[in-house]
C-alpha cells in the first residue's frame, strides 16, 4: 500500500500551486502537517472525468446483470484511504459523502486493517452464527464493549439486525406488541388472537398505526416504507398502509435568527401531530408508535429545535405511543456528539433508538419494556453479524483514542462557517446553510443547478451527495480534519465561480 | 487449531466401544476412514448436559441485554469445525441444524480460513461499499464467479440483499412495480400516482396484493410476514395485508405409495388458488405474484409434486401475476440438486428466486422484464455485502471440486433410508418421513415429545432442530457423509429406545 502514496512534501507543494492560480479566498491549513493523518492521502488527484473509461467499461458489463442508473463509477478500495475515495481509473477523491454516510473512519484505517488481519478473527469471519439461538462465547463482551458503551440515555438493551430496514421493521413490531399487551393489560393472547392472526386479520394481525413525518426517510422494506415519505421514487406502485403522516417543521436558518417563527411553525406541527393521533384512534388504527429522524436526512437534512422533540417526547407519553428516534443516518459522532439526541439534553429521549451505517451493524437500542415477552417474536436467521460487532468495538477505539467527536465538532465548525461565507459569496445559487458538527447541508437555487455542482464537484476531486428535491449533504467520515475542510471549500468555490 | 484435535484412532475406537453397548441394529461405515473429512472430528464427545455450566453463565450475562428465551447454548467456534458445533463447556455435537439452516460446507473449511486469511481479502472486509453506487471493481467479476455461474434456468440477472426477508421484500416490490406497468401499459407514472404515492394511498401505493400459502414461510418484515403463515408467535400483533392464503397440498408420504390421494390433494389446492386470484381481483386486491417454497421448511417441512408446481406456474401465467420461488432455506444444495426447484424439471420454473442463508448473502434473481425501469426503485445502502460474496465464491469452488451435490445424493439416501427403518421399527413414535437429499424430516407423536427427543439427542451430542407442529427436520451442511448419517442413526436409535 505504502508504494502507492505519493510523497506528502510533493503533494502539498502542488496543492499549493494549485491555490495559486484560484480566484477568491483561499483556504490555507498553517495546521495541516501537524494534525494529517499517517494514513491519508494529502489531496485529490483526478486522471479522468468521472466516470472514466474503465468505470464506463465495468458498468457496461455489470449492466448485464443489474440495473445500473445509479452507478456513480466503480471503486479501487484497496488504494482508498483515509478521507480519499480512489477509483477504478486512478482519480482520486475527497470524499465528503462517504458511501451514503456509513464510513465511520475513512477508508482502510489501519487499526481496522490490523484487527482483521489477526488470525483470531478469522474464525468470526468463516462461521456466521444464528445469533439468537447460538450465539459466540465473546458475544456479550463484545457487545458491552461495543455498541453498550455507546448506549443512548435510559438504555441497557440492544438487539443487532443486519441493515437498517430490518432494524426499524423490528423495531416498529416491539412496539406493536408492548402496545397490544399493554392494551390487553397482560401478555396471554386470547385463542381469536392467535387464529386471527395467522390469516393476517384482526385482532391477532391488529389494525395499529406508527406515525411518522412527512419528509422522513425509515428505509424501503414495507414496514419502514409506510412511514418514508421523502421521495415518490421510493414509494410508487408499492402496497402500503394507512398511517397517519404529520408536517416535520420547515424552518428558516440560521435557527438563531429565527426563533419566533421557528417556535411557530413547531407548534404548527406539534397541534397536527395531537389531531392524528386522536384522529386515528378514532379510525381505529390507533398509534402505537411514533418514528422520527433527529434530522432528516434523506429527505433533506431538515432540523428542528431541541424544544421540538422534547414537547413530542412528552406527546408520545400523554398518549401512550412508543417514541422512536431513529438514528440510522444521523447516530455515530458526525453532529459531534454519538447520538444526535444527545443535543436535546434530556435523560429519557427515547423508548427505542435504531441504527445502522456508521455503526457497520444495524440494531436497535430500547427500554426494558420494550423487549419482546417471549423468545422467537423478533428473530431471523442471523440476527446481525458478529463480524460487524468485532470491526465496531474497534471502531469505537479508534473515536475514544483520538479525540474524534471533538475532531468533528473542529471541522464541523469550520464547514458551516465556510459554508455561510460561500452563501453570501453566492446569494443567487446557496441558500440555508446549517449543520450540526459535520453533519451540515446547503440548499442550491433547483434540482438541475445542485446535479450540475455535484459532478463539476466530482470532476475536481470531491465527492458529495444529495438530499431533498435540491440540498447537497455532507456526511465526511470523522477523520475530516479541518484541513480536509479548506481543501473541499477552496474547490467548491472554483466550482461555483465557473458556474455560468 | 490442530492441537485440540483428539487422534481419530482413538476416537474411532472410543465410537466401537460405545455401539457395543447399544441395542438394536447398528450402523458401521466402513468406508469411514477413506472418505473422512481431514479437517473434521471423529464424533460426537459430550462433557456436561446442555446447556452446560459455563453456557448458563453466558445466557444469564447476555440476559440483561437481549431476550435469551431461544438462545439454546454458546458456542466455541474457534473450535468448531466440519460437521462439529463444539460448545463453551467444550461439548462437542454432530451439527444436523446448521444454524438454521446456513453453514454450507461445514465450520472452518480450510479454505474459507485460507481466503479469509489472504491479505487480497482484507481491504474488502474493511470497506463496505455502497454497492448500487460505488461498486468494487472486481464486483461484476464476483457475481458472475458466484451467483450467476449457478443462476436458475432462463435468468442472467441477481441482485444482491443483506438478508433473507430484506431479498423477499425487494423481490414482492419487483412484482408491484413491475405489475403497475404492465397495468399502466407503460412506466410512466401519472401526477396523481407520484402525489398519492407520498401519502400512502392508491392509486400510487396501488391496492395490489402477493398470493401465499398456508404453513409458508418468507420472513419477518411486515411485507414478507404478510406472506408467512407457519406459526403465530411470528405474527402475532404485527399489522399486515389483507392478502389471499391458498391452501397448500398436505400430502401422504412415502409420496410413490399414494400418487392418487396426493393428486386429488393438489389438484384442491390448485383450485383454490385460482379462485383466489379471482375474488382478490374481484375485490380490488389484484394478486401481483405468488410465492412459494418449493419445500415449506419452517412450516413443517411439507411437499409437492413437480407436478404441482407447473400446474402453479402455469397458473400464475395464465393470471398475469409473477411466479416467486422463495429458496432462502431450500437453495445451495442440501436437497440434491443446487435449487430445490430444479427438481420440477423446468425450463422457465420461476420470475424470481430468492435466496440466503447458505448463499451467505441475500438476493434474489430474477428474469429481465421483473427489473425495475428505473434507479433507486429497488435500493439500499448496502445492497448485500462483498465480504459475503467472496465467500460464497469459494464455497462454490468447493461443492463443485468435491462434488458435493453427489455427496449429498448420497448420503440423503442413507438417512432417507435409515427413518424409514427408524419409522418401521417405532411406529408409535415416528411417522412421515420424507426428505430430498438430506433435506429431510420426519414426525413425531407430538409436540412434547419431539421436544423430549430433541433434547436428548442433544444430550447424546447430535444437535437437530424442529419444524412446524411435530416435525423434526435434518439439515446439515453439505460435507455431511454416510458414515455421519450412521453416527447419527445410532445415536437417534438409542435415543427412541430409551424414550419412555
Amino acid at each position: 500500500m505504502a508504494s502507492s502514496l505519493i510523497s506528502r512534501q510533493f503533494a502539498l507543494s502542488l496543492q499549493k500551486n494549485l491555490w495559486l492560480g484560484a480566484p477568491a479566498c483561499r483556504y490555507v491549513s498553517k495546521a495541516a502537517r501537524k494534525t494529517q493523518l499517517e494514513f491519508d492521502y494529502d489531496g485529490p488527484s483526478m486522471k479522468t472525468s468521472v466516470p472514466g473509461p474503465r468505470s464506463q467499461e465495468l458498468t457496461k458489463q455489470l449492466g448485464e446483470i443489474q440495473n445500473v442508473g445509479a452507478i456513480n463509477f466503480f471503486c479501487n478500495y484497496e488504494e482508498s484511504r483515509g478521507n480519499y475515495l480512489v477509483d477504478v481509473d486512478s482519480n482520486r477523491m475527497l470524499d465528503i459523502y462517504t458511501q451514503i454516510s456509513s464510513i465511520p473512519i475513512g477508508y482502510n484505517h489501519p487499526a481496522l486493517l490490523k484487527l482483521m488481519a489477526n488470525a483470531n478473527s478469522l474464525s468470526t469471519l468463516v462461521n456466521r452464527p444464528a445469533l439468537g439461538i447460538l450465539p459466540p462465547e465473546n458475544f456479550p463482551e463484545k457487545i458491552t464493549e461495543s455498541l453498550l458503551s455507546v448506549a443512548p440515555s435510559g438504555m441497557t438493551r440492544v438487539q443487532t439486525m443486519a441493515c437498517g430496514s430490518c432494524s426499524n421493521e423490528n423495531a416498529y413490531k416491539a412496539m406493536f406488541i408492548w402496545y397490544r399487551n399493554k392494551e390487553r393489560g397482560h401478555n396471554i393472547p386470547s385463542d381469536e388472537d392467535l387464529s386471527t392472526c395467522m390469516i393476517n386479520q384482526a385482532p391477532g394481525c391488529p389494525d395499529l398505526s406508527i406515525l411518522s413525518f412527512m419528509g422522513g426517510f425509515h428505509g424501503r422494506t414495507m414496514g419502514c416504507l409506510a412511514t418514508t415519505h421523502s421521495k415518490s421514487v421510493h414509494k410508487l406502485d408499492v402496497p402500503s398502509f394507512d398511517w397517519p403522516i404529520a408536517p416535520f417543521p420547515r424552518l428558516q436558518y440560521p435557527l438563531e435568527e429565527f426563533t419566533k417563527e421557528n417556535a411557530q411553525e413547531e407548534a404548527r406541527c406539534l397541534e397536527e401531530v395531537e389531531d392524528l393521533i386522536v384522529k386515528w384512534r378514532q379510525k381505529g388504527k390507533p398509534v402505537a408508535g411514533i418514528v422520527i429522524e433527529p434530522i432528516q436526512a434523506e429527505g433533506g437534512d431538515n432540523h428542528a429545535s431541541p424544544d421540538f422533540f422534547r414537547s413530542l417526547r412528552n406527546i408520545a407519553h400523554k398518549h401512550g405511543c412508543a417514541f422512536h428516534v431513529d438514528e440510522v443516518q444521523t447516530g455515530g459522532g458526525s453532529t459531534g456528539k454519538f447520538w444526535a439526541h444527545e443535543h436535546w439534553g434530556m435523560d429519557d429521549p427515547a423508548d427505542i433508538v435504531s441504527f445502522s451505517k456508521k455503526l457497520l451493524t444495524g440494531g436497535y437500542y430500547h427500554k426494558d419494556e420494550l423487549q419482546a415477552d417471549k423468545p422467537y417474536r423478533i428473530f431471523n436467521t442471523w440476527m446481525g453479524d458478529p463480524s460487524k460487532n468485532l470491526l465496531l468495538a474497534e471502531v469505537l477505539n479508534v473515536i475514544r483514542r483520538e479525540n474524534l467527536l471533538e475532531e468533528v465538532m473542529r471541522s464541523g465548525k469550520a464547514l458551516l462557517n465556510g459554508l455561510y461565507e460561500l452563501q453570501a459569496q453566492y446569494p443567487g445559487i446557496l441558500s440555508r446553510a446549517r449543520g450540526q458538527g459535520t453533519f451540515c447541508a446547503i440548499d442550491i437555487r433547483d434540482d438541475a443547478t445542485r446535479n450540475s455542482l455535484l459532478l463539476k464537484a466530482r470532476d475536481k476531486g470531491v465527492l458529495l451527495g444529495g438530499c431533498g428535491d435540491r440540498s447537497i449533504r455532507f456526511r465526511p467520515a470523522l477523520i475530516f480534519k479541518e484541513y480536509h475542510v479548506h481543501i473541499f471549500l477552496n474547490i467548491f468555490n472554483d466550482v461555483l465561480a465557473q458556474h455560468k
